[in-house]
């Protein structure tokens, strides 16, 4: 072959793979067989134990899913992704979308691919009721993502205050102070979020963890609680999750031992 | 450009391509990010609980590392998978190499790289010995691949005996008679696994893992303990981990609530 014609077939050969063969080990396949897995950066104990850094840029997050749910470097707000964008809802109430080479300290993202997709109509019910109305479609082993649209009477949500090194444990954070709650009524939007088995413990957070952000997107937070009176819920069974480790000093040197169900439970609900 | 040409490079292109363009989702980046990451099928509680069946072939298997543990469908032996090889250890003592098309309801596999080599010298130490003095070299929230080669003066191993349906809880089983114990003496060999954290629990298995084989591939097992005078030690630190969960229809109906700590404990030691 002529070396013009061979250039040009190296050329178009490199240029249509999203893989750098020089990279791979082994038989590896495409990140592909990955799609319909969750992804998350460092693990829920570790924010429980007061490691509030990460090494993880926003732009590299963005790679990962754009469904999802975390927060920021130094607590500075609660995380959602929704459509490829990450938010930030910070403490005071505002709202903005957050530059790539921001980091986090912990977040879960998906692309997300709805498995089923129903309207689940009133009277009236809060997120209790509709966990409970919920569980015959779930399974207690399986990890799910999950996305609820529509109507909100009212929602509870908090949002967490930035803080500087040296960093307490999140739980007196938030119970000292650290967090503003807010409540949004009459208000539509989208909850976002996952349903993880207990199994998942210490690393990602068993049973519902949802954030909400209404369709302006001025009001947002972690969710403790709502009520509704139609929303269309769309769920999204997952294959299997990817943890990154926290590559931040603060993880290594972090007592990653304790048992911290209690704390994770105080921390997930309004105080 | 003529047809031909075209249909040439067409053809080249896709075969040096290891990403299928119409399976990539977003930004979907290649697999090669994931190479130092630690791939399991399934969780060990599941196994603890019966779970004895996956849908894992040893063929996709072996796409997700070159080194590992694990078991076979039916508890048929333990896993090791050395140099790329999947060999079984059956509880009679025969070691085979393992046909592609066969399952796996549980195993941990990576391609491995030591990051940190060393002989340790003896004198003559045993597991737990080797144990502490590696403490130094190891974080207690990280997570470790490690390969261990040298001459034994002695291995205590075990293999598990393949069971059919209704499968008992694992504890269950070996304390029943469900594994064979073997003691090799004066044999040179290789341990092959992995040190977790105790916040995989339920997922992984916290602590050292180790699967033994001697050179000849003629003995091996899972190891209860062991003394060597002179050990090449190699340690690979893993920047995450990727589970698969399994989708064999037990492991939907199987109960994982139960804290199985204890039940752990017992199975990975020598009764």
């Amino acid at each position: 072959m002529k070396p013009i014609l061979l250039t040009l077939i190296t050329l178009m050969t490199l240029g249509s793979c999203r893989t750098n063969p020089s990279e791979v080990i082994g038989e590896a396949q495409p990140l592909s067989i990955y799609k319909d897995h969750l992804y998350q950066y460092s693990i829920i104990d570790a924010l429980l134990a007061g490691v509030f850094e990460g090494e993880l840029t926003i732009s590299e997050l963005k790679t990962k899913g754009d469904f999802g749910i975390g927060t920021f470097n130094n607590l500075d707000g609660e995380m959602i992704v929704v459509d490829g964008k990450v938010l930030k809802m910070r403490y005071n109430g505002e709202i903005v979308e957050v530059g790539g080479d921001e980091k986090t300290p912990l977040a879960y993202v998906k692309f997300f691919q709805a498995d089923t997709s129903f309207v689940l109509h009133g009277p009236n019910f809060t997120f209790e009721e509709l966990k409970e109305r919920l569980a015959p479609y779930l399974n207690s082993n399986e990890i799910y993502a999950i996305r609820l649209k529509g109507n909100f009477d009212r929602v509870d949500a908090r949002s967490v205050a930035p803080i500087p090194k040296p960093y307490p444990e999140l739980a007196d954070y938030l119970a000292s102070g650290g967090q503003t709650s807010f409540t949004f009524k009459e208000t539509s939007g989208t909850c976002i979020g996952f349903i993880a088995p207990e199994f998942t413990a210490q690393v990602n957070i068993p049973g519902y963890h949802l954030h909400f952000i209404d369709d302006d997107r001025e009001n947002g937070g972690h969710v403790f609680g709502f009520q509704a009176d139609s929303l269309s819920v769309e769920i999204d069974r997952i294959q299997g999750f990817i943890v990154d480790m926290n590559s931040h000093p603060d993880f290594r040197t972090i007592d990653l031992q304790k048992n911290r169900k209690k704390e994770l439970e105080v921390v997930e609900q309004k105080q």
